[in-house]
């Protein structure tokens, strides 16, 4: 009936997230203190920050800092996000620290493609031949595709599935123009549009067109099914997830300002070891880690572990 | 694989679990305000008050004020909570305004039992005993089972299936002893130790013995999962949920002060009806009713949807 993965690889993206979207400004060293505590949690891949421009994204003007200043630790995958030829410039300076690899980013939805990318998918598509061929010059790897708007759109509406297999298919092309083998695809709910039910429709549709392809969630919580969806993508054998801290993040461009971020590290830690999957993650450590980032931003964020607390310790208090 | 019900039947406690815990005082008119905006939304089962001791729960001190107060709405049943013959003749004053039936309380948890009954599991059937003989001498049906912490407890951690079995068993003894037919069970998980595979289990485990009893989830949200519980209950066919608008409530005598209360009843309904499963409950209006019990409470409350609205108001916008 299910297709339980044994094991999952959680991928912690509350800084970069995080930090994009809150007013701060927030100093350097909180956020550095922030991916150092992550660190120490068991977490094997997180994601430090952002090399976009500091007039779309003020809160990422730091980025380089931040990478330079915190402390890696061996085992622990770190990764930034960027979305051009400068970004990726930026990103390589810190190649002994970052894991440097890049991605070709599609919309399913042509007005969301407008308003988050400023330009519409034909145009973008332009922009990622571009892109691909910049990373492909600096000896750089391209192995993943990134779908914006998976699920549906606060500015269109539902997004069918045959839009999420359109804009895989562009980006296919343009890996296959360049000689690139794209072996993995991250389907982002942007908006928070996903139900389970979704999550299956849509995996249904593209793992019927490209079985092989390594799928990976990055879901946010903005009306409470995020966990479910994550759930549903467990129930299909999904075994890598994008997830943030305290649930910390939430898109800049997505209209919808107070609205609740990325699906909580912990509550998808909590669900998948309480279902016997191991994420290798020190839970207790995380919560105490989101307490921090909570600190950092000065602000309650919306999981609610941070709130009650993880089941092990009233487990070993009974 | 599923066996998804074509209806759910959504029983409404944010009146009742949200203004026990709250520290308060809130005016008696803003309880009937809430009711009475509960009322208009479609909702058809709504619990307006608890009739509990105002020593121990000084919240509900103005019940019987709130429900002389509502304006009862053709179409919904209003009900109330009590556990002892007390509390059964307050309500029964207002039997022309509630639905006024018995239930037979069992715990799961015997250090649970202690702290939220004040006494162990065997003085509570004695007491349920007189409970049960109280109503049927006052000619109110007794149908339904209550199990409090049926998936886990702060005291005593993981609860058994067994136990829940057990407490069930227990339940029906004492109402063979009395003539009752007992035909549904509202499972409760108190303080939010759910896992949608700890639903599988129990619920498996119920229907093992007793095939035709009606299964009524009652969940909290307290650490994240709670609307993937209630799909996962969904999945497995029930149709009758506790929830609260906005997510109020939390039990007080759980021992985690500060935890998110009851799963939020406008993120059960839209996971429903984004499944095709009816509802009957005009979403906007729920919206609108979880953000005036923000305003009446005082504070901001956990469900995500009060922030972010719903997705019929994008898809109008789109």
């Amino acid at each position: 009936m299910t297709d339980l993965p044994s094991t999952v690889e959680i991928r912690e993206e509350g800084p970069r997230e995080g930090f994009q979207i809150e007013p701060g400004p927030i100093p350097t060293d909180r956020k550095v203190a922030l991916v150092d505590a992550l660190s120490a949690t068991g977490l094997h891949h997180i994601q430090v920050c952002s090399f976009v421009s500091p007039k779309l994204v003020p809160g990422w003007a730091d980025a380089e800092a931040v990478v330079a200043g915190f402390a890696p630790r061996p085992g622990v995958t770190y990764t930034a996000l960027w979305f051009n030829a400068a970004g990726l410039n930026r990103a390589l300076a810190f190649k002994d620290r970052l894991k440097v690899e890049g991605a070709v980013t599609v919309v399913a939805s042509e007005a969301f493609s407008l308003k988050n990318l400023n330009r519409d998918r034909a145009k973008n598509l332009e922009a990622q031949r571009a892109n691909v061929a910049a990373h492909l010059a600096a000896g750089v790897a391209v192995p993943r595709i990134s779908v914006q708007a998976a699920f549906g759109c606060n500015y269109s509406g539902d997004v069918p599935p045959a839009k999420v297999v359109e804009a895989l298919a562009d980006a296919f092309a343009i890996g296959a123009e360049q000689g690139l083998t794209l072996r993995e695809a991250t389907l982002a709910d942007t908006m928070g549009w996903a139900t389970p039910a979704r999550i299956e429709r849509v995996l249904g549709e593209v793992r019927a067109r490209w079985p092989d392809l390594s799928l990976i969630l990055h879901l946010h919580d903005t009306r409470g099914l995020g966990i479910a969806n994550a759930h549903a993508g467990l129930r299909l054998g999904v075994s890598r997830f994008d997830t943030t801290v305290g649930g910390l993040g939430g898109c800049p461009f997505a209209g919808q300002p107070g609205a609740p971020g990325n699906i909580a590290t912990e509550e998808l830690v909590l669900l998948c070891e309480e279902m016997g999957i191991a994420t290798g993650i020190d839970l207790e450590a995380l919560v105490e880690a989101g307490r921090l980032a909570e600190d950092v931003v000065g602000r309650t964020l919306p999981s609610t572990m941070l709130r009650s607390g993880t089941l092990a310790r009233f487990r070993q208090a009974a």
